[in-house]
C-alpha cells in the first residue's frame, strides 16, 4: 500500500478467486423462469474492507470484460482493464475503498456461461444455455456480495453494459447500495445499436465452425465470425475523428503491393483487434451478452421506479460527447427518467475525442469527477 | 413520350445494350499501367439525342448499381434504380434530355469485371483481375460516349461512387462536359469509411466459399460473407434516426421465441437486404469497387486542378444533412477545393432524415434543385 501511486503497477499482483454462488440444488431462477445452477463466479478484490464494512465498491464490466480490473497477474503484459482508475492514490483509492470486480454471468472468463460444462450432460451448454437479462447478471453479483458478507455497497459502477448493470441493480434493490455510477450506458438500445449487434451475431452464427453452437464438441471455434464481429464493434467504439486522428489514411508500413489485404494502418488495427479477441473470448458469450443488451429496457415498466421512489439512490450518470455507440442522448434519457422519479442525479457529459472507449481512459476531467464523487460518498457513510 | 409524367412507368420499357469498348488488340491501359481488354459495357439510354447532340446526360452509378437506371425491363418488379429522377416530366426530363447510364468497369451486371471470363485462360479472372481506380471507370465511360458519337456531354452526374466518377471526369477532361453534379460523394475517404469496407471485404474473403477468389471454378459463392458485408453497409446507408423511425425497437412479427435469430424488425430488414444482395451481386466486384473508393484522392496532387483552371466546369455539389457515410464535410471539402481552383460551384446541403440513401429518393427540395440545374444547363447550351 506504500507504493508510489504514479507507478502503473502500484497495486501489485492480484489473484482471481472463484466462488460457487448458486448450486444445482439451489439454482438461480432467471428472469425467464428457467433455473440455472451451479453458477461459479470469478472475482477479484482490491484494498481492504473497513471495520464497519461500508467501503465496498462493486465494478460491473462491459460486454467483453473480465474480473481482472486492476493490478497484475503473473503472466500479464499489461495491467487489469481499469487499472488507471483503481489503485493506491487513484480515483478509486484502494487505500480507502474495497473494490470488487466479477466476471458476469454468461461470460467466458471464469464465471459460468454458455461454454461451461452443463452438469446434466457433461458437455458445454452451447445454445441450450438459457437466455439472460441484465437482471440475471445482477442477481449473480448480489449473490457474490452476500458471499462476501457485505451488508450494503457504497457504490456500484460500470461503463456500457457495466453501467446497465449498475442502473438495474440500483432500480431494483436500492437499499443495497448508496450510489450508482452509470457511464456511457443505455437504458434502451436504438435500432442502429441492435443492427450492429445483429450483424455481429450473424457473422458468428454463419461461420461454418460455429457448428450450431456445438463447436466445443466439434473441436472448432468460429474465429472468422468472431473476429469480424469484433472488428465491426471496434469501429463503433471510437469516434470518426479519433479514427482519423489515430490512423487517417496512412498506409500500413508493411503493405507492399496494393490489394485486398492490409493496405491502410486502420486495417492493421482492426485485424489486430479481431485476432487477439478470438484468443481470449468465446463466441457464444458474445451472442448471449450482446442479446442481453438488445433487450434491456428497464423504464418500459413505470413500476420499476417504485423501489427507488421509496428508497432514493444517489446517481452519477456520465457520457462522452463523441460517443456514438451510446451517445449522450442515451445518458440524458437515463438521467431524465431518474429525475422524474425524484432521485438525486448528477449528470455529466465529458468532453473527449475518443468516443465510447473514453470510459476506459484516464481523462482528467472524467477521473476528477469520479474521485470527487467517491470521496463524498465515502465521507457520507463514514461521518 | 406522351405518357402521364405522374405514372411510375411513364418511361415504359427499356432495353440494356452492350458495346465492346476496348478489345484484346486495343486494350485499355489502366492507371496502374496494366492493360485490360476486351471490355464490354452494358448501358441503357432514355430519351432522344437532339439535332446538335448537345442534350446528353451521363449517369454514373454507385458501388452496387447497374445500367438499369430508369424504366422497366419485362421481368421487373420495380423500375430502374433512379426512375424517380429520369423520365418524361421528371427532373431529368426524357422529353428534352438524352440520358445514358452504364454499368461500371469492375461491376458484375453486364460490364467486364473480375467475374468475367479472361480470354487468356477461358475462366473467370478472379483475383487476377487488375486493380482499378475511379479514373479507369471514367475511361470506360468515355469510350462509350465516343462509341455513341457524342461530342460533348451536357452533364455527368452521380451519387456516392457515382459522384466520384463525375468529379474525376470533370477534373481530368473538363472539355468533355458542361456541368458535373457530385452528390453525397467524397474526394477522400476517412479512416472510418475505409474501416467499414475493410470489415466487409474481410467477411467476403474469409468465407470458405470464397476459395481465394476462384469460387466460380469451385462452383461456390461466398454468400455468407457477401450478405454480412451488405448488412453492415445498409447500417451506414441510413441515419440512426431513420433506422429508429423505420424500425425502432419493434419486434419482428414472425418472431416467436426470443433467441439469436430475427427478433427485431430491424434484424428482418438487414436479413432481407443481405439475402437479396447475394442474388444479384458478385463478391469480387464488391472487393474491387470498394477498394476503388478507398484509394480515391484526386486532390492529393494539386496539378489535377490545372485542367479545370484552363477550362472551367460548372459544378453542383450536394450533400444530405443526416448522411454519416459521406457527411456534408466530404462535400464541402470538394466544393472548397473546386472554389480554390476558381470553378463555378453551387453547393447545396439538403435536409433529409434518410442519411446516405437520400440521394436515391424523390425529396422535393433535392429534385427541385436538380430540375432547375438541368433546365439552366440545357438553356445555356441551346440558346
Amino acid at each position: 500500500m506504500g507504493a508510489d501511486p504514479l507507478e502503473p503497477d502500484s497495486l501489485g499482483q492480484v489473484e482471481t478467486q472463484t466462488a460457487r454462488i448458486f448450486t444445482t440444488d439451489a439454482p438461480l431462477t432467471l428472469a425467464s423462469g428457467a433455473n440455472l445452477g451451479p453458477i461459479d463466479v470469478a472475482y477479484e478484490t482490491y484494498g481492504s474492507l473497513n471495520a464497519d464494512r461500508s467501503n465496498a465498491v462493486f465494478i460491473c464490466h462491459a460486454l467483453t470484460g473480465d474480473a481482472h480490473a486492476a493490478g497484475w497477474h503473473p503472466a500479464d503484459k499489461r495491467a487489469g482493464w481499469w487499472d488507471n482508475l483503481i489503485g493506491p492514490g487513484k480515483p478509486l483509492d484502494t487505500n480507502r475503498f474495497y473494490v470488487i470486480c466479477a466476471n458476469i454471468l454468461g461470460g467466458c472468463l471464469g464465471t459460468t456461461g454458455p461454454s461451461s460444462i452443463d452438469p446434466a450432460t457433461g458437455i458445454s451448454y452451447g445454445l441450450s444455455f438459457p437466455l439472460l437479462t441484465v437482471a440475471d447478471l445482477v442477481e449473480v453479483h448480489r449473490g457474490l456480495v452476500r458471499h462476501l458478507e457485505i451488508p450494503r455497497l457504497l457504490a456500484v459502477l460500470g461503463g456500457s453494459l457495466g453501467g446497465m448493470q449498475a442502473l438495474d441493480w440500483a432500480l431494483r434493490y436500492p437499499s443495497e447500495l448508496a450510489t450508482a455510477v452509470v457511464i456511457a450506458a443505455s437504458s434502451r438500445l436504438t435500432a442502429q445499436n441492435i443492427a450492429f449487434s445483429a450483424v455481429a451475431r450473424r457473422a458468428i452464427m454463419d461461420d461454418p465452425d460455429f457448428a450450431d453452437g456445438n463447436y466445443a464438441a466439434n473441436q472448432t471455434t468460429p474465429d472468422i465470425g468472431l473476429a469480424i464481429a469484433r472488428m465491426m464493434a471496434h469501429i463503433t467504439y471510437l469516434s470518426e475523428d479519433a479514427l482519423t486522428e489515430k490512423f487517417g489514411r496512412d498506409p500500413h508500413p508493411a503493405s507492399d503491393t496494393p490489394g485486398f489485404g492490409i493496405d491502410f494502418a486502420v486495417e492493421s488495427y482492426l485485424d489486430h483487434q479481431g485476432h487477439v479477441f478470438t484468443e481470449r473470448f468465446d463466441a457464444l458469450s458474445y451472442l448471449y451478452l450482446s442479446r442481453v443488451m438488445d433487450y434491456f429496457d428497464p423504464f418500459a415498466d413505470p413500476s420499476v421506479l417504485d423501489a427507488v421512489r421509496a428508497n432514493p439512490v444517489k446517481f452519477l450518470v456520465m457520457s462522452f460527447d463523441t460517443d456514438w455507440r451510446f451517445s449522450t442522448e442515451h445518458s440524458r434519457r437515463i438521467a431524465n427518467q431518474l429525475e422524474r422519479a425524484e432521485q438525486p442525479v448528477t449528470f455529466r457529459e465529458i468532453t473527449s475525442p475518443w468516443g465510447h472507449d473514453s470510459f476506459l481512459l484516464p481523462l482528467p476531467s472524467y477521473h476528477d469527477t469520479l474521485r470527487a464523487y467517491f470521496d463524498r460518498a465515502l465521507s457520507e457513510v463514514t461521518r
